[in-house]
């Protein structure tokens, strides 16, 4: 391509918002209120996938996004335009965000209703980073449960994202990091491989050996530069009566000159079935140790299906289904104000389930002696964790706690604009991901109707909500 | 923030695809395979959304693309970690895209299974650059489909695409860019607004009027900065009761400053109740021009109902289900070999449906007397538009398309790796969209069960199909 190189401008900036923020903080500045102190929390309403959990992702990008959420001459010059008024825009030109932010480690297991984020800091600062903040979480929190379904469906055989095609464009990025926070093993997907240090994967596509026309020959030109390396796709003409009949030939060859066929991939028809077939020939030709690779459309309910009738598949690749967060393809999280000037508010809203938590709060976790998770209590933050908490829409409704030990979800991640928590990378997340979910009850993991994970109230949280809704009720 | 400012790599290289088109590429390279003349195409199965058509989009982006997807020091030095042999990426060091590309100009109505692409080229090249096009094409066409849907449903109001909090992270960019191919009228993403030079737009959150704690307080500071660009959000604390008459208050104040209240937004509640009330009372006030913004989880569907209804709403602001394109989330575009080394070639499948089209083939779009889409007809690049074409899928179907006079669908973009197409910017896609969506006959835009285009293949094709499978069905 000898086109002209229009380089975009970079995607972090300060730009990357929405045009409301900008508004907004144009008034605050106006009204000398930007550094009014303001406490916001993100959570979000609704599982996605129908499931028991979510896996929080996206911290560590987010910090990335608000290093860069700049406004530079490019930013200003563009405001300018947009009719922004240049006084406001000389204050911006020297913005970054100052606020704290307290987070869970990437990893952790959350659930609906419960600050997963707070932000504090000036009321303009705070309100700017609505957009991103929101952009980074829920997208990966989506994803990286997504993963987790897959991975755990899979049952200890190896998930790998494949998705990068059918990605939302740009998307693929964070959706292959998020991906490997949730389990996956590896993914198709260089750029990601190369920004995040995950491991990737990848066979080849049927195209390879039509080009060739001949199986055999395509099969044996990769594994001539792929050695021990090399997978072999078998679906391109007939999987059992050419593509594994070839694939054993290049066995043979591999093994005659000291080298092992790595696996074969079948990417269509009956998978189930296939794999069996296939399992059995290599079996009985001595290349027990190929691996078997599917793919086609999978998900954690086609994954579990397949496992379910004893196919002998080895690695899925997963594509779309994980890397557009199939079906619900958005988190529904929310980022609302609730104090502001050292006063809790509240968004009025028709019944308890609508209505936000007022006031600056945090959420313990009760473990049980056995280090289970049994509930979770969203609290006051100068308050300890309670002894029992309150259902956070149906207030009959009422859990103790004292038997449990309470733990801290959310951490302290940016503090005045400075990070202070050790932010782990992929595989740490991974892991920590792998250890948390291992701590919650196994009917928070099922598919259907999971068992609900029991989030409430501190009595004290209840009663300034009652305070505050006090004058609506009575009006 | 003052945490490390860690700059990800670029986003757009030549690790912008899966690994296994370099797995692929480093066999081509070892075997002298590498400019064996090759044809690919993209073309999709599936109409997203159940509809009757889709908005091809993300042509220029593309290019955009490939003439940034090369390997330099930096990818090259992955890759070389990834275990790929360095002869093979010194020959990749110099690598660009010198291959051509037909496309239709971004706007353009297209149909499932008719090639919506033709990539011509060497055969590493041509294959290396599968992910890149999948991704970019797949997902904005899969967007500016969803934004006519909805535009459509407007019948001549407003819609504005509000997604940037809900896209699939950094898919944000592109999924607003689609979306006004598509026919929105403005975003509210600025870092697209700058990128693309749309028109951004934006009101206000709750959280602005929370934070003052009085609404009417909230609404004059907001209006101070913006006057006649000022929209007020009412549904803070109640739309009818305390954001409507507080609005009305400022609506007369910056009249009698000379100025005027651009608009309202209700974004919770009923809306087509609330805004025929607000209306109502905005008219009798003397404010009639005084705009109704709606949001809340709106998509073609509730636009739909709500204009049913009769609710004088003037912008839609549709957000989650249009920035990432729900409930589908991905377009199932592929990219197929269809010729290589002069020779046509086939993937063999089950049945006629998912069987490959071979050979170098382009698209002819038949009209009528008046300029109406009549039919599409796939057939060989160097044979006349056929007369009469096959259904692609049952042979027995067939229409003589004599009476209609045949445009092509696909233009030369890419020639030798040189950009020989003029590519219109947005504003120009979203004029061609509209020209040609005009031109596509109304029973193919209803939602439900949408009249399916005719898409056929020429005779000629045919034949070469039947001859290529001929010595599968005789095995």
């Amino acid at each position: 391509m000898t086109a002209p190189r229009t380089e975009s401008p970079p995607l972090l900036s300060g730009l990357y918002t929405d045009r409301y923020e900008l508004s907004m903080a144009w008034a605050f500045w106006r009204e000398g209120r930007a550094e009014v102190p303001a406490v916001f929390d993100y959570f979000f309403r609704t599982l996605p996938f129908g499931g028991g959990y979510a896996v929080f992702a996206g911290a560590a990008t987010l910090v990335e996004a608000l290093a860069q959420f700049r406004f530079g001459e490019a930013e200003l010059e563009f405001l300018r335009r947009e009719g922004f008024e240049p006084a406001f825009l000389e204050a911006l030109r020297g913005f970054e965000f100052r606020g704290s932010i307290w987070m869970p480690p990437e990893g952790e297991v959350v659930f609906p209703f419960e600050p997963v984020a707070r932000v504090e800091g000036g009321l303009l600062e705070t309100q700017l980073i609505e957009t991103v903040l929101l952009n980074v979480l829920n997208f990966q929190t989506l994803i990286a449960t997504k993963a987790a379904r897959c991975v755990a469906a899979a049952r200890g055989r190896l998930v790998s994202e494949f998705g990068l095609r059918r990605a939302q464009g740009l998307a693929g990025r964070w959706a292959s990091r998020a991906a490997c926070i949730g389990g996956c093993a590896s993914t198709s997907n260089l750029d990601a491989a190369r920004c995040y240090g995950l491991r990737s994967a990848g066979t080849m596509a049927h195209s390879f050996v039509q080009s060739y026309g001949d199986e055999l020959a395509a099969f044996r030109a990769f594994a001539a530069v792929h050695g021990s390396n090399t997978v072999l796709l078998l679906d391109t003409y007939d999987t059992l009566r050419s593509g594994l009949p070839n694939a054993l030939t290049v066995a043979r060859e591999l093994a005659a000159r000291g080298q092992r066929l790595a696996g074969v991939r079948i990417d269509s028809g009956d998978l189930a079935y296939q794999a069996r077939a296939v399992r059995q020939a290599l079996d009985a030709a001595g290349f027990a140790d190929v691996k078997i690779v599917a793919s086609n459309q999978l998900d954690e309910f086609l994954i579990r299906s397949l496992l379910e009738q004893g196919a002998p598949i080895d690695v899925f690749g997963v594509g779309t289904a994980l890397a557009a967060g199939l079906p619900d393809a958005a988190l529904d999280g929310v980022y609302k104000l609730a104090a502001c000037a050292g006063r809790p508010c509240l968004k009025r809203a028709d019944g308890l389930a609508k209505q936000t938590l007022p006031g600056r709060k945090t959420v313990s976790r009760y473990r049980d002696a056995e280090g289970r998770f049994c509930a979770d209590a969203i609290h006051l933050a100068d308050e300890p964790p309670p002894e029992r908490m309150i259902h956070p829409h149906d207030p009959s409704r009422r859990l103790a706690l004292s038997a449990w030990r309470p733990e801290a979800l959310l951490r302290p991640v940016i503090q005045n604009g400075r990070l202070v928590a050790e932010l782990s990378d992929v595989a740490g997340a991974a892991a920590y991901a792998r250890a948390r979910l291992a701590a919650l009850p196994p009917e928070h993991h099922r598919f259907e109707n999971p068992h609900i994970y029991k989030v409430g109230i501190s009595p004290s949280l209840a009663a300034l909500r009652e305070e505050l809704m006090r004058p609506w009720l009575e009006s």
